[in-house]
């Protein structure tokens, strides 16, 4: 289990994204007491730093929180960021690079701020509040519009030479298959993505059903989400299901692949993806079980409960972002 | 790197396995100074015992080597081992179950005595001796009779939850390819193993020559050796090189999920598959560098001498167990 601090304080929590900075005050247990939702305003570097800093102030005078001047706030972060330094090195939604954002959030806030990548913070959260409390070994795999995970040992993120370890999103699952952002096919974010769901949707209903044929016009087509092949094969539609089904193999194989190479205590699933895709985790947890009743060697790994989905929802970009201020390896190294 | 003793001793090194047991002497630089073979006694766990005690001994008296009573001697044995509590858990080659080999030897040979699988000890000579002397954190990938990775992190193995961590020869690469000796179907170890290698090459050369017409009686395909489908390939034999470019691709996939979930400094191959065939790890380091041309994110993590072919080749085994000796983790907890 994670070292952290002893504390009955409440901790404010920041989960800065693209369009939106989501802001919560957490109780120790893990409970939001409050929360408030901003929009982010990214014209401008300073732009986007002085609408955190107004959001949290607007947050702390709304609910007259009282804060102690040395407690701290965490915040999860788009992109790559050098938790250490205190640095959002680069990020697409913001459209920043090499932002000393903790140094600044110091100046703007008068406190102390802890920064962390969000889907990091995800997994600090499942670690401090969620499914990992009394784990000090696991996953955390985050589906999203990306797909990466996140290895959690003894408390510290492991991170690998360059800081790339758990990118498996960008390992080939299907040779020559669809095409990803990072350029290369088959990617697994190219097939159990958001967009990558929606998309082989998509093609598979136009070629069961022909264009028009399957009653969507085209125009509803190229605005399909993944939540609608969600809730199309739940109602059965075939393209829906077939497009599941194959997903979920994928998703599958990845699974055993990184349950195999890692040996964990458990793999907790997070995302988008994950939340509003039940059908989808069903799948792969069926062919998982599959699997493993086939190997033995998998089957001494695999138990019914080694995938967990996420205990924090929507809530996790406040809640992990809160728990970086538990950890002490955060506090101590990257605090003030 | 390995926290390691300095010592200028020479160190005599063990590797057991079901047919036959070579003991060598290794100086300090890694060179093997002496080396015996001896047949291995498999009648009863006492025989092999006993065989292995008779064979040091009877190196020791051959080259009359001075040892200090305190000079520990290093074991590879083959199958399930807890080195920490020096057991054999479980060997199909030695057909043996919890034996406690480390308390025997010591009694036998009156000396200290240190035991590892011996797949871990081929990845802990490399640390000491071989591709990974200035390596902190590397991957050791065997593949040989069976497949699976030793992850070694700053001089310890990494070992998983249930001790299973690199057990990847039982992921499924091919969704209901050729069944596997764990059960499963399509495992990377039916794909990529020798045997797997001598099936797949019999199984295409009968597709496009029919039997017979490739000139080869069914009996000599019965005997089909790895080494004799890669001499076929270089020869530009069609079913051999079919075999060597799908099972080359496979390795690289492999790979690539590998260096994107672990991120190490470099993987080791090694093994009888890695050493006799040079025209297959060629093919899989061609297809990884085009992975890598193609996608960014795996751009960043490949490099030409990522993946690299072991230093010590068959002497792996006794260099292995000599380097056991030399690790101080294995020294403070694992002797006496």
């Amino acid at each position: 289990m994670i070292s952290k601090t002893k504390s009955n304080k409440d901790i404010i929590g920041v989960d800065v994204g693209g369009s939106k900075i989501a802001v919560g005050l957490v109780s120790p247990h893990g409970d939001i007491k409050q929360s408030m939702v901003f929009e982010t305003d990214v014209r401008s570097e300073k732009a986007i730093l002085d609408c955190i800093a107004h959001a949290v102030e607007t947050f702390i005078d709304n609910y007259e929180i009282k804060l102690h001047p040395h407690d701290a706030i965490g915040f999860g972060i788009p992109g790559l960021v050098d938790a250490e330094s205190g640095v959002g090195i680069a990020s697409v939604n913001l459209n920043w690079k090499n932002v000393p954002v903790r140094s600044e959030l110091n100046a703007r806030l008068n406190r102390p701020c802890v920064i962390e990548n969000d889907v990091r913070v995800g997994a600090i959260g499942e670690a401090i509040y969620g499914q990992a409390v009394d784990a000090s070994y696991f996953l955390y795999l985050n589906i999203g519009t990306g797909v990466s995970v996140v290895i959690m040992d003894d408390g510290k993120i492991f991170s690998g030479v360059h800081g790339l370890a758990g990118e498996i999103g960008h390992a080939v699952m299907i040779p020559d298959g669809p095409v990803c952002k990072c350029g290369g096919k088959g990617c697994l974010e190219a097939i159990v993505s958001g967009p990558a769901i929606a998309l082989r949707a998509q093609q598979h209903a136009e070629q069961l059903h022909g264009n028009g044929k399957s009653g969507w016009s085209k125009e509803a087509w190229a605005e399909i989400t993944p939540e609608a092949v969600f809730t199309q094969a739940v109602r059965g539609a075939d393209f829906a299901l077939k497009t599941i089904h194959e997903i979920g193999d994928i998703l599958a194989y990845s699974l055993q692949y990184l349950a195999l190479a890692y040996d964990p205590e458990m793999i907790v699933l997070a995302g988008g993806v994950v939340h509003g895709g039940n059908i989808l985790i069903d799948h792969a947890q069926r062919q998982l079980s599959r699997l493993a009743d086939e190997s033995w060697v998998f089957g001494k790994i695999f138990t019914p409960d080694l995938v967990r989905i996420s205990a924090l929802g929507s809530h996790a970009g406040v809640l992990g972002a809160a728990a970086l201020v538990v950890i002490d390896d955060y506090r101590k190294e990257k605090t003030i």
